[in-house]
């Protein structure tokens, strides 16, 4: 029995999360064939040395032409461009989706370029690691996390539940939300905290009392934790920053309050509020722990916990 | 050939840090006997039933009786007490040390009430879990983690000495710190990415516009690992606060102020700043990798790191 989902898939961006889908399609058999197309020769080259594709090509429209899923893998930043690039090329009925971290901006730059006869249907993998380029993806990226799709009002329902399979098949679990929700959610649940991350990094290189060599050396105590997210690809997170700018300002805004507010308990010596938030976020810890998303375990459950699982 | 360094140890407090010193004394043979003290009957039956020690007691000044060493592991607020009550009871010369979080107001809580009879030597292993009570410690907490004494200017070397040998036997690399400047760096390092996990977790769980099951369901998206360090003890870090409120507040100010730059670059636009602050954190990363103190894997190397090490 033939495990094939999609005759013919086109994967534009063989980054992280491309190659990761080349990965898992090959491993799965979910297309007859995959051609992969990316901005520069040089990753183009390493992509052919991985065989991650049967085709291969520098020229975004000339991958696209037959394809019947066209996954769009680029920072959200060069989306509109890909979408420019690959319109005149694409296939009738072809589904396009895309992986980028926002949506409603992805989705306004998008949508405008892409012809009628196509089905657009927005996406994001709720799965990546700090690392980047084709030699970081590998076929189980995606086992056991989300994909949220955000499908726009006009979505043929018979073409989400064809991508929504297809998610399902590389071990995705599909979730769907409205894309200016999903943007609300991802700026608390990922954007603050890598850019808190890139914050406190920042601000601990940039001391004069503490040497550099001393926060390395003892950062197990908290801080490296956070310099795993601070080593995210800088292209991604501007691109993030610059395209989910409302969400993330609302929820910067309202981090920057609570923190002066935690900044006043500790002024003035106030034990009990301190007290009382150090309980209350032990909650959060717990429901984390109950919804079979991280392990509770005195190693962290880094031993046990599913690997190479991580951010977004 | 015997590993005992003391002929009699007490340990006051058997909570995390107090039980895994119980467990490695133990399997390394560093002491003649144990005694055991804790607040709580509930505490120290537990500790009995564990077979922590030798001898057990709620009375702190009891256990210290006839003790070469005698370890101080309670949160540090209680530290003034804890050496109030054994003051009398001490034997002459005998090493009185400590593992509080925080080193400048232990000392000024400590010193006064302690006999010059003994030798009051400061210290703070950087190791620990997001666990506490008996049951959370293990024998291997200490492996490969740093121990920072900070003695004071009148400490007796060869005291000194004894008391480094035996935190090495015990698995730690030793280092020696002004006490002013052990604060400064924890607070870096330790305490403000606590206090930075806190608030995070604090603001995710308070929003109108995103639930918190979602906050949960989503949350390997980069909160997770937030979420591990704000399930730290209350009690604790409480204490931290109010005991390193100086240099907390100066790391708090300086992350603030960075903060608001960053929020500054997202809402006008400014992708280059944005690009060069996530660059430029890369550096801290590459340099902890490098010094050992994290693995660079795929998987994060949670698979292969070195089991049960984490804050503290
Ligand atoms: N990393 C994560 O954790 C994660 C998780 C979920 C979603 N995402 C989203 O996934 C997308 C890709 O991220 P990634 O981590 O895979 O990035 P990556 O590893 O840096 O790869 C990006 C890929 O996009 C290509 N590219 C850039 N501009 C292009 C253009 N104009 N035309 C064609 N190809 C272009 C790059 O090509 P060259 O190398 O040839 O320049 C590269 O192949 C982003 O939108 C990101 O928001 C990332
Ligand atoms: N946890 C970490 O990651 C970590 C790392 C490095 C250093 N430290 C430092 O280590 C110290 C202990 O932390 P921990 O994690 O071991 O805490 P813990 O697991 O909560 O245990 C604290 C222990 O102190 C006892 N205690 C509290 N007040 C006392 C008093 N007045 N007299 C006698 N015993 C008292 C408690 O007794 P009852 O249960 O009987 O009330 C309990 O046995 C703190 O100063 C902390 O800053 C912690």
């Amino acid at each position: 029995m033939s495990n094939i989902h999609f005759e013919k898939i086109a994967l534009i961006g063989i980054g992280l999360i491309g190659s990761s889908l080349a990965r898992v399609i090959r491993r799965e058999g979910l297309a007859g064939s995959i051609a992969i197309a990316t901005r520069s020769a040089e990753t183009l080259k390493r992509a052919e040395e991985l065989g991650l594709g049967d085709s291969y090509t520098t020229d975004n429209a000339e991958a696209v032409g037959d394809s019947d899923l066209v996954i769009v893998s680029v920072p959200v930043g060069s989306s509109g461009l890909v979408a420019l690039e690959i319109a005149d090329n694409l296939k009738s009925g072809a589904i396009v989706t895309d992986v980028g971290s926002t949506k409603a901006s992805v989705i306004a730059q998008m949508q405008p370029a892409l012809p009628t006869s196509v089905h657009f249907i927005p996406g994001h993998p709720l799965a990546g690691t700090e690392y980047s380029g084709p030699d970081a993806g590998f076929a189980e990226l995606f086992t056991n996390r989300w994909c949220i799709l955000t499908p726009l009002p006009e979505t043929d329902p018979e073409a989400l539940a064809k991508l929504a399979a297809f998610w399902e098949a590389c071990g995705s679990r599909v979730d769907r939300m409205d894309p200016q929700h999903h943007d609300l959610v991802l700026a608390i649940v990922s954007h603050l905290p890598h850019l808190i991350a890139y914050n406190i990094v920042g601000t601990a290189s940039d001391l004069e009392q503490v040497t550099k060599s001393e926060v390395i050396k003892y950062s197990a105590s908290g801080f490296r934790d956070f310099t795993r997210l601070a080593s995210s690809d800088p292209t991604m997170w501007r691109d993030v920053c610059l395209n989910n700018k409302d969400a993330i300002l609302e929820m910067l805004g309202r981090f920057s309050e609570d923190l002066a507010s935690l900044q006043r308990s500790i002024r003035w010596g106030d034990g009990d509020a301190l007290f009382e938030l150090f309980t209350r976020t032990r909650a959060v810890r717990r429901g984390i722990i109950e919804a079979g998303q991280e392990v509770d375990a005195p190693d962290f459950g880094r031993q046990a916990a599913v690997s190479r699982t991580g951010s977004n």
